[in-house]
């Protein structure tokens, strides 16, 4: 079991997918953590349900955005956290932390990326009229939505679909696969190649 | 029936799709012309099997890039072709004739565009580390693949895929797509607002 912190800014879907995950013995880890940079979200009674410590403070408070950085990373450290994943974690991290946890930090965004990184990127998949989008887990390096790409899952477009509906649709696929990606990661079978995520056969494939 | 034309530089398997798929009946188009920016290019014998008339001039000859273009966009005039499809074309049209031939021109793009425009969007993908790719069909604008798309398709990126491998995969969906855009088009059943293109329902669908 390896220990897991998780960020959060908002209603904690996807932490809500990992946590039961974690509960029913699926991931291999622990969670230790949920750190999140709103007081008010959702996200930490949801934690709370799952019996998860919370650490919250307001990013918008005294210290603004480097203060609430230094405490987080006090609070990571402070955890023991071998693993950190990022679940509607809305703020880029500070290079100095990305560096501190380098390999460690997972992220999910609702895109096919490198397509649409950023905000809102069902809304920028669906005013430009493609197709196909998704979701995709990577690690965090120190760009925006930029790290090495550990896995991903492709969803229609419809044609009345809202940036919304949309939304709606790629997480329910960010629910199945942000879980699969830590498993992946607990178990030791990541391995990044310059760019790209090798992923190591389990005993099951061997 | 509206009349084809169809760009070509290579192997000429896009056009092979196409030009079954025509005679067929299955297009609603009568393919008149295929153009080629290489006298030596395989699509060009693919054409005659199927008895459609060829025309080739060797952009790297006397006049280059700007003579080449003025002596493609006559014969394209005179073929009075309705739709030109590039299909496998290695070279960014020219402004004028894009504007010639405002949203009549339709191109097919190894990749889920806007990830990896340009050349070799197949090793981009494998470089990249992506797990899903895939291939786009859409209409030509003055950019380099940035035209509003009209279809995509997905494929996954295995872990010992070598741009090869991956290319030939993809090449596989847009044997499929591509026919499939035109006879959207020739159906009079695509629309576009603003940068998405929508599909209007056909007798059947209705």
């Amino acid at each position: 079991m390896i220990k897991l912190a998780v960020l959060v800014s908002g209603r904690g879907t996807n932490l809500a997918a990992i946590l039961e995950a974690a509960r029913e013995g699926r991931l291999g880890v622990r969670p230790v953590l949920v750190l999140s940079d709103r007081p008010d979200a959702r996200a930490l009674s949801v934690a709370q349900t799952y019996g998860v410590r919370t650490a919250a403070r307001d990013v918008a408070g005294p210290g603004g955005r480097r203060a609430f950085f230094a405490w987080a990373e006090r609070e990571l450290v402070e955890s023991g956290a071998e693993l950190i994943a990022l679940a509607g974690f809305m703020r880029l991290l500070p290079a100095g932390m990305v560096q501190r946890f380098r390999w460690r930090i997972l992220n999910i965004h609702p895109s096919l990326l490198p397509a649409f990184p950023g905000l809102d990127a069902p809304r920028q998949a669906v005013e430009h009229g493609v197709r196909i989008s998704g979701c995709t887990v990577h690690f965090v390096d120190e760009g925006m939505d930029t790290g090495p790409i550990v896995l991903q899952a492709a969803v229609p477009v419809l044609p009345d679909d809202t940036p919304g509906t949309l939304a709606a649709r790629i997480r329910k696929e960010e629910h199945r696969l942000y879980p699969e990606a830590i498993r992946l990661f607990a178990a030791g079978r990541l391995r990044i190649e310059g760019r790209r995520v090798r992923i190591l056969p389990g005993q099951k494939d061997i």
